[in-house]
């Protein structure tokens, strides 16, 4: 939700600001807009809820409403907005009539210590209550930290008694996890001291939501799925090289009524109080990076707009959506709305980050590639689409109007919103859009491969239809472990590229839209309780790190309870 | 609150099943008993809540109700039951028309998915709701970790960074937690793999109830307090030996954030519908051992009663119950209740555990020393004491006449409980000889050591006054380390003895009564944010380890989210 530019703005307060004088309702009064009573609703104080088990069985036959997924251009350090423009949307679909409902993912509490210092929208676009979105929430990051590090712990102990399992020590894939930045814990040896103290072997920490128990927590239909997911995992290989699931070691049962409370949806609301489930937040490279399958459907049926996000640009973010999410949820999106802003199309189109200021129509010819290639993807998916361009003061009225021919030449809609600064109601144009998309029918989903076709065939079809490269080429070890993978039946799992999100290639440098090029697969992981196969194009950091001034430093809590340092 | 053998009683249904049989109360009525209204609550569910931070600036200047310390004799592997009398005395004293609440530790999650399967009492004298309690209940201890490992992350990126703070990556006594039992963790050395990720060096992880953060929230005031703590930890050592604490770092300020929800105390019920605020669980050996003194407080304030209980037997819960909370908060018990069985009481006279249910009055006799020596210890604190006999059915009538014959000729007041198997009303004798005690104004509490008495001459004190130890020995290593400190500034600080809880001595062999020993301490550990020195009598582990079959293996969630294994 990268918006530090939007900082300089200066009429509008800072996040925190807005936030903190903003006007909730009790989070009774928003789900009763949903239909839903107070019974319907575990309550996490006043203005957090989860919705209870029971709600479910009594919606699941209802019809859906509407779905609009958010993506944007390949993101650049200029920033986007894509959150800000998911909140606002909604809010705009409210004021003009629909009954709208977001569905966000939850945020990281790791890269709010170190770098961002908080993620829950921005402006007048925000999720609240910020604060407690950014710290604790409802639990859901420490269940399914507990979960994962439970199962860890039962991997060695296991190995340190009989090791009835035969688990080969140096074939343990299942990392531990923590909630935060620390580059320290990446690489570790574990079990040192001596025989009382475990088997030692080499082990490392992950940032929670890298955790398979995230994924699978966000595309879990429910909690008996969610049990027969864990039970897939593959955590290690014996020293035959077969592989060892969580229901080799017995504990699915454990990890799940650790998570059993963490499944359900949590109802919050934006700050023009429509309704919003924030929920789950899988990694968007090792994972698809979507909110929970549980939250969306409760949306769809509670509300007759969900406005919902994918992670980075349109070659991940809603790829992933719809190849994984989507067709594990049967999930149809009925309008894909592509967010940009003119600062980052001139970035794509080579001006350096200080220099955005500057109007460039030349930068923003070129840059335009980018937008243009996840516009022909969006096509490919079937999807109708508009584009949102998110407004800064520093664009010019030549920049705007040079963007506007050229959508109006490709029959492709187009819209400023300015839900940043006026919140809803700089969003009614494109809500209305929205709308004209939707109630049109049009949309049409089809995937871009089928889940049986070969694995390498299906990143083919990625890398070709929606990165724009010419071809794949695989490391060695990538091959074999294509190999292996097809031999222990995994080969009709759908793929989750994990690429950087800074190029539509492999090369995070190659901005805009780049011609000519390959794209390398150096390894594949098994995600089998997910659901999917991880092709990995690049060093893909698991853990981050802190900076050398972390955000931490000027995070306080006053006696009164006040917060600072949150944005 | 080990209570395996009290399963043995098959009249009564298992702990689980009386607890999902349960009328809870919402927890509003529950607060309007202690005059809380629903704006002065936090709601975690309909029957858990935190109390808000408003409410103690309105009742803090009421008089105190009286409050009940709930000890024991020196624990055995056959159970006493000292949480299940805290509660089921709780409820006796309301049936009996006080007004009362109970005050406990909230439960560790990781000794329940290893060897007991939760924690909060036992048969017709629980907390409710049990399942919530024994899992992530408010999320207390994830923040604890959260926090914990926070600075755990800024320690690490310092020294990664340019180490200003001139830290010696040997001397960083600020481990990592996680609560879970996981020995493979006991002993780790991070920062492996590179330039990049970290500086290598040993580490390793306590389970999160040993954290500082832990004893610190147990014993601090209010949020002010909290955070003036956390800055003054001592989380590692400069090059040349000087302490580096938390405020040098910076990160006091967000460790508090991310503790100031963890810091109100949570509100529950017993079965029978008496208030419960279960909040805090320190270590009972490196740490206090006793439940928060904010939630005490509260109680005190908002009820007549308060029932409280202190970890292990009375020579350490106690002893620091005593020393350190009251000292620190300024408590004033007005009795003290030593819970003891007679199977107990056979086992520190020498019976086998496999022998226990045959009759054996000179064993009984012998162990008797046992409770004898504790009473003593209340006697020199100047509590009026009371012994709670908790029932069991193998206990002849012989044996029962015996002790109360014992008590009687010591003046001692004595009682049969038996409110495992009758919950409330079966302590109703207990609770009138309680309010006797208590409305007789005889207590006297004086401390047994000043606080600038030398270092030496505390820990022979308890040693001494406590344990009743000829004299205390120290390894050359304690000696240094006990000089450091005074160098330091430290020597004003109560003592926290960590030695074994099965025996009076610090050999777990002896039991009973043991005489002519000494003690020797071997290690010193500076807690300064929590205000207390450690002194170390034996290895105590601070990460548990998972047995063979863990608990975990058993446990369970259905479709319909109903919970297994739990107990």
């Amino acid at each position: 939700m990268a918006l530090a530019l939007n900082k300089t703005k200066t009429a509008v307060p800072s996040d925190i600001e807005i936030a903190q004088q903003a006007n909730m309702l009790p989070i009774e009064e928003i789900a009763a807009q949903l239909g839903l009573k107070e019974e319907d609703l575990e309550l996490y104080g006043k203005y957090k809820a989860k919705i209870s088990p029971g709600v479910w069985d009594r919606i699941k036959t209802r019809t859906d409403g509407k779905l609009i997924l958010i993506t944007a251009i390949s993101p650049t350090p200029a920033g986007e907005g894509k959150s800000t423009v998911t909140v606002g949307l909604g809010q705009a679909l409210n004021r003009i009539g629909k009954k709208a409902a977001v569905a966000l993912r939850e945020p990281s509490l790791g890269p709010s210590m170190g770098m961002k210092g908080g993620a829950a929208g921005g402006g007048y676009s925000q999720v609240l209550p910020m604060e407690d979105i950014n710290l604790h929430f409802t639990g859901d990051l420490h269940a399914i930290t507990t979960a994962h590090n439970a199962i860890s712990a039962m991997i060695d102990n296991h190995i340190h008694r009989e090791n009835e399992l035969g688990i080969d020590p140096r074939q343990i894939v299942w990392k531990r996890v923590l909630d935060l930045n620390d580059r320290a814990l990446r690489n570790i040896v574990v079990g040192l001291g001596g025989k009382a103290h475990g088997m030692p072997r080499e082990d490392g920490f992950d940032i929670t939501v890298a955790s398979e128990l995230m994924a699978i927590l966000c595309l879990a239909s429910d909690l008996e799925d969610l049990k027969n997911r864990i039970a897939r995992i593959v955590v290690a290989y014996r020293f035959d090289g077969s592989p060892v699931t969580v229901a080799d070691l017995g504990v699915e049962g454990a990890a799940a009524l650790l998570l059993k409370d963490a499944i359900q949806p949590n109802l919050v609301q934006t700050l023009e109080n429509t309704p919003a489930f924030i929920h789950g937040g899988p990694f968007a490279n090792i994972a698809h990076g979507c909110n929970s399958l549980i939250a969306t459907r409760h949306a769809l049926k509670l509300s007759e707009y969900t406005v919902t996000e994918a992670g980075f640009g349109a070659d991940l973010g809603a790829e992933k959506f719809l190849h994984i999410k989507s067709r594990s949820g049967e999930l149809k999106p009925d309008v894909a709305v592509i967010v940009a802003t003119v600062r980052a199309l001139k970035m794509h189109g080579g001006v350096p980050k200080n220099d955005l200021t500057t109007p460039n129509l030349a930068a923003l010819r070129q840059g335009m590639g980018n937008l243009e290639r996840h516009l022909e993807t969006m096509e490919n998916f079937g999807l109708p689409k508009v584009v949102a361009i998110n407004r800064f003061p520093t664009d010019t009225e030549e920049e705007l109007e040079w963007i506007r021919q050229w959508c109006e030449e490709r029959g492709t809609s187009v819209n400023l919103t300015e839900v940043w600064e006026k919140g809803g109601a700089g969003g009614e144009a494109l809500a209305w859009e929205v709308v004209r998309l939707a109630e049109s029918g049009k949309s049409r989903l089809q995937y871009l491969y089928d889940l049986d076709q070969p694995i390498r065939s299906k990143i083919s079809a990625i890398a070709q239809n929606v990165y724009g490269a010419e071809g794949v080429d695989y490391t060695p070890k990538a091959e074999k472990q294509i190999r292996e993978m097809e031999s222990h039946g995994w080969g009709n799992l759908p793929i989750c590229m994990a690429k950087t999100q800074y190029s539509l290639s492999d090369d995070p440098a190659l901005l805009g839209r780049p011609e000519d090029f390959r794209i390398q697969v150096r390894e594949l992981r098994p995600s089998i309780g997910a659901g999917f196969l991880v092709a990995l194009t690049g060093n893909m950091l698991t853990m981050p790190g802190l900076p050398k001034k972390p955000a931490a430093l000027g995070m306080d809590v006053d006696a009164e309870g006040r917060v600072f340092g949150l944005f």
